[in-house]
């Protein structure tokens, strides 16, 4: 027992982040640079301190929410109503927290894990079940009770997302039909959008978490939960017999979550070798060709994914992945015996209708 | 052409629906069979009205709802701050919509239903893409917008859900552990207390739909979205190339969501012949020996499924099967060929740990 111990202390833990598959644009790309390795940098330090995988990757995902630029946490897209309204969802092999709609939480993350945690300490008083999905006021009730850091929504807001929302839905007052291809269209420095955030990491036990959190849609109606909190589209952290696996993923929420995106491509991913072509025919599959979304809608999507392997030798090592059919996507990624993130910023091929890259990292 | 619409007509519709898994009172059964025909013929009347079978799933669903004895729509249970606050969901080929922790909404499922509608007539102004679920106030607002009946929610208490609620309420706040057992064990006719009701429906072109609706675990707390208002929880319904299949779902929601139920019990059955054998086994398979789901909380479930299989010679065959390891799920069905519905009051074996009824049904 003693030897397992002594080995599991030596494998690295790992954790890959992502700033939203969308378009990045230029000016802003130092400091969503910066921001992607303040994250890792994060998670890496919890991973080092001793903290589980769920943890680092809670901790992770809340640098990325500091991030006025994100959609996520401060600075998010706002409502048809012009408030910021969260969804956020973490998972790991033992279970799910997620929260929806949630206004005036510094953190949306925090609160999604925190309902994670509650539920691994068994029954509430009167044996009743604890909640693994909060929404609304009834969840930010919930945050002052277990002390999660309540802020005015207000401070949510900034210049910038008041002033995109505000153009845009002039542009919806004044001309509903000419609007529809302008809002898709423009991308200035003032008006570059991205999707859900996320995480995806292992700890040095070799246990998988992954965690996203999301502004939503820009105009969306008051309400409205989008797949970042959705147990199966958000995110998936799973053990397998053959692996252990963890997904992040972004873009049309609607979409994703009626394909149920991160635990099919989880699935799919699972029981193959990771190949751009068996990557293609699975997104190709579980949503680009899936009937439930609507084929003239365009169907955006951006996911990262890691598989780790434990050999026959009990080394352990993982293959990264990251992919994606919008513009750009900006991701990180290192282990605990790393001193530098890696960074990569992604780009659309020209002549592809979708980016892929894999990457392979030892933890042994 | 012609042919092919002619013999379509002559397919008969079906329908089945379920008031909840978990223990009816004996001095309630009748109210209950009387409930559960009123839903069956409301869906077989819309179905014989030439509607499809997610309306007519909706209009079953509706009735089931407006009885004071279901945990869904009015006499709902309340939450641990005395109100009501439902879920919903309905799905069908195309799409699905759903609801959570809604208030003041007379029928939930018809919010659900016009959120799957609205998906159907594409973009909204400005290119923006329709929600597909919605929760607390703001799908209050978009009902509100769309003239969904709203009522004062405290229309949606009756006499007997404020006695139950205050009975448990004050046993929670004088002592919590031993509440415990007490809130488990107790059954007379004030506290017999059941699940999710819910509906599965194909029209006379083949179609499927499923749908759901809950009020939700007995002192839950405010804003705790369950089972029935997520995407593959609590109710699926799907176009495979070896069958069509729709499943509806009840029991403990948070391990139910936690497993995709509905979702995974489709996809187990529609490789398999429906045998007591085999559904036992995917019963434990997808969720009594699922790890994310604790082992020392009772893990309560209960569906019905239907599988509707097109044979060489174009006759059409439905398996109906209902399943459960509470006390009691009450279940009716009939096709727009009969005139009376079939009710079954099954009740849970002596000797077992679940009870599985599995029946044949012709809609040539």
């Amino acid at each position: 027992m003693a030897d397992a111990i002594e080995t599991e202390t030596n494998y690295a833990g790992f954790i890959a982040v992502h700033v939203g598959a969308g378009l990045q644009s230029q000016a802003r790309l130092p400091r969503y640079r910066e921001t992607i390795k303040r994250a890792c940098l994060q998670g890496i330090r919890a991973l080092n301190n001793g903290k589980n995988a769920s943890e680092a990757a809670c901790m992770a995902v809340a640098v990325l929410e500091d991030c006025p630029l994100t959609n996520a946490g401060i600075g998010s897209n706002l409502t048809l109503d012009g408030n910021v309204e969260c969804d956020a969802s973490i998972m790991d092999e033992e279970s799910y927290g997620a929260i929806g709609a949630v206004t005036g939480i510094k953190n949306p993350i925090t609160l999604a894990w925190a309902l994670l945690h509650t539920q691994k300490q068994g029954l509430l008083d009167g044996g009743r079940i604890p909640p693994c999905f909060l929404v609304g006021d009834g969840a930010k009730q919930w945050a002052q009770q277990n002390d999660i850091p309540l802020v005015d929504n207000q401070a949510m807001t900034t210049e910038n997302s008041k002033f995109t929302y505000e153009k845009y839905k002039r542009k919806l007052n004044e001309n509903a039909s000419e609007t529809t291809k302008k809002i898709k269209t423009e991308n200035s420095d003032d008006t570059e959008r991205l999707d859900t955030v996320g995480t995806i990491v292992i700890d040095r036990h070799g246990n998988v978490a992954a965690a996203a959190s999301s502004g939503g849609i820009l105009l969306k109606h008051s309400g409205r939960v989008g797949h970042s909190a959705m147990f199966g589209c958000g995110c998936w952290a799973e053990r397998k017999d053959s692996c252990s696996i963890a997904v992040a993923s972004s873009g049309t929420g609607e979409f994703l979550m009626k394909s149920l995106f991160s635990k099919s491509i989880s699935d799919a991913c699972s029981n193959d070798d990771l190949t751009p072509d068996t990557i293609r025919d699975h997104i190709n599959h579980i949503f680009l060709n899936r009937t439930m979304t609507p084929t003239n809608a365009e169907k955006y999507f951006g996911f990262i994914l890691l598989k780790m392997i434990t050999n026959e030798n009990q080394s352990r090592s993982v293959e990264f992945l990251c992919a994606h059919n919008t513009q750009t996507m900006f991701v990180g990624y290192m282990t605990t015996k790393q001193s530098k993130v890696t960074t990569c910023l992604s780009e659309l091929q020209s002549n592809g209708s979708l980016t892929i890259h894999i990457d392979s990292v030892r933890l042994t």
